[in-house]
């Protein structure tokens, strides 16, 4: 089976508002998920929508979600319930000349779809991995990798991504044609999510020197 | 009528996971909800779960959230359906001995309610104020403020804080007694969202500098 480089809209993926900034090929889809840390979950419990944010990775078309056997949440996703899944990267705020045209630069992807538990222990390791790989590059080396204890004592669900869309808005303002004439200052300010000093911890032994993955952490190319 | 500091923990609002993280009090929601930009608003659609993010902006107990007339999902929101709202703030990577521990300091807040349609233009226009002003301090005195066409134009919704938590985690990893031993780094890497340079919208006419308010632009305390 070949895989396609473009999901394929259905009525509930399909970007309707400013369809021009609706995206469905794989690869963006993919690198916004590469780059963000996290996403918000939903999902329909007693009627009722939740919206929980969690850690996650990604494997080809496989996004990885975890946590502990006794949560809640994931007991409910493992059923197989709908679950529409939202990772957002803010890029910048969009300073117009009138506050009716300020907006914000943005890549997003929403995902529809349904989580499967996954049980072989190996599968489940190799989740783990791609997961810490996704935090923190160069973790898995680094860190103690978990037992097989650590992995039975975790819940790793995959989501398949199947169906779903990009959104992204870059650029200057589009201002009314009049404003255009207006003292006032237009543009952007970009933002981004950026790494501060590392904080040793309060127990780390002395000798011990932060490597070098985490001295050169960033998100995004 | 007085109105408590906390907000009173419902089935739905209450902490389950690590229950020692939620709070409910109304002063840690609030500042967790004025430094975000973005909140994930969860919604029920054709028996679907959607989230998708929106700027916003928040007076007193009243979140507002604000588009254009024909917005599918505003149409939706304005019906009074079940809503859950998120805001999340990632502070940092927490990076412990072993994989199975590492994770991330966060501040977030999960909010249910019904959003309601703002109807006076008056209102309208303060709460357009609040947005702005949420976004981008100071931008209500700088750009030019809303014409009565484009307020007409917008929809705006009020969304109660009114039931909802706190999640907020802080701090060092918190690592296996054995696993203090080992020759391995542990500690936190800081996350914050941080502003670049300002690029000038290319149509900027010359001689208009960049105001304060957007060269001291910076979220949080």
């Amino acid at each position: 089976m070949t895989t396609s480089s473009m999901l394929k809209p259905t009525d509930r993926s399909k970007v309707k508002r400013r369809p021009q900034k609706g995206h469905y090929d794989r690869e963006l889809i993919h690198q916004i998920l590469d780059e963000a840390l996290v996403i918000h979950v939903g999902f329909i419990a007693n009627n009722q929508p939740f919206v929980i944010p969690m850690g996650y990775g990604r494997d080809g078309d496989c996004l990885y979600i975890h946590g502990t056997s006794a949560s809640r949440m994931l007991k409910s996703l493992e059923q197989g319930i709908d679950v529409c899944v939202t990772a957002t990267l803010l890029d910048g705020l969009v300073i117009a000349r009138s506050l009716f045209h300020y907006s914000m630069n943005y890549r997003s992807v929403v995902l529809f779809g349904r989580a499967t538990l996954l049980e072989d222990e190996a599968e489940k390791t190799q989740a783990l991995k791609v997961l810490s790989e996704h935090m923190v590059p160069g973790s898995w080396e680094q860190a103690r990798r978990p037992t097989a204890q650590e992995v039975k004592a975790t819940k790793v669900l995959v989501f398949p991504i199947e169906e779903g869309s990009a959104k992204v808005s870059t650029g200057d303002p589009k201002d009314d044609a009049s404003d255009y004439e207006l003292p006032i200052w237009a543009g952007q300010i970009p933002l981004k999510i950026t790494p501060g000093v590392p904080i040793p911890d309060s127990k780390l032994a002395d000798g011990i020197a932060i490597p070098e993955n985490l001295l050169k952490y960033h998100r995004g190319g």
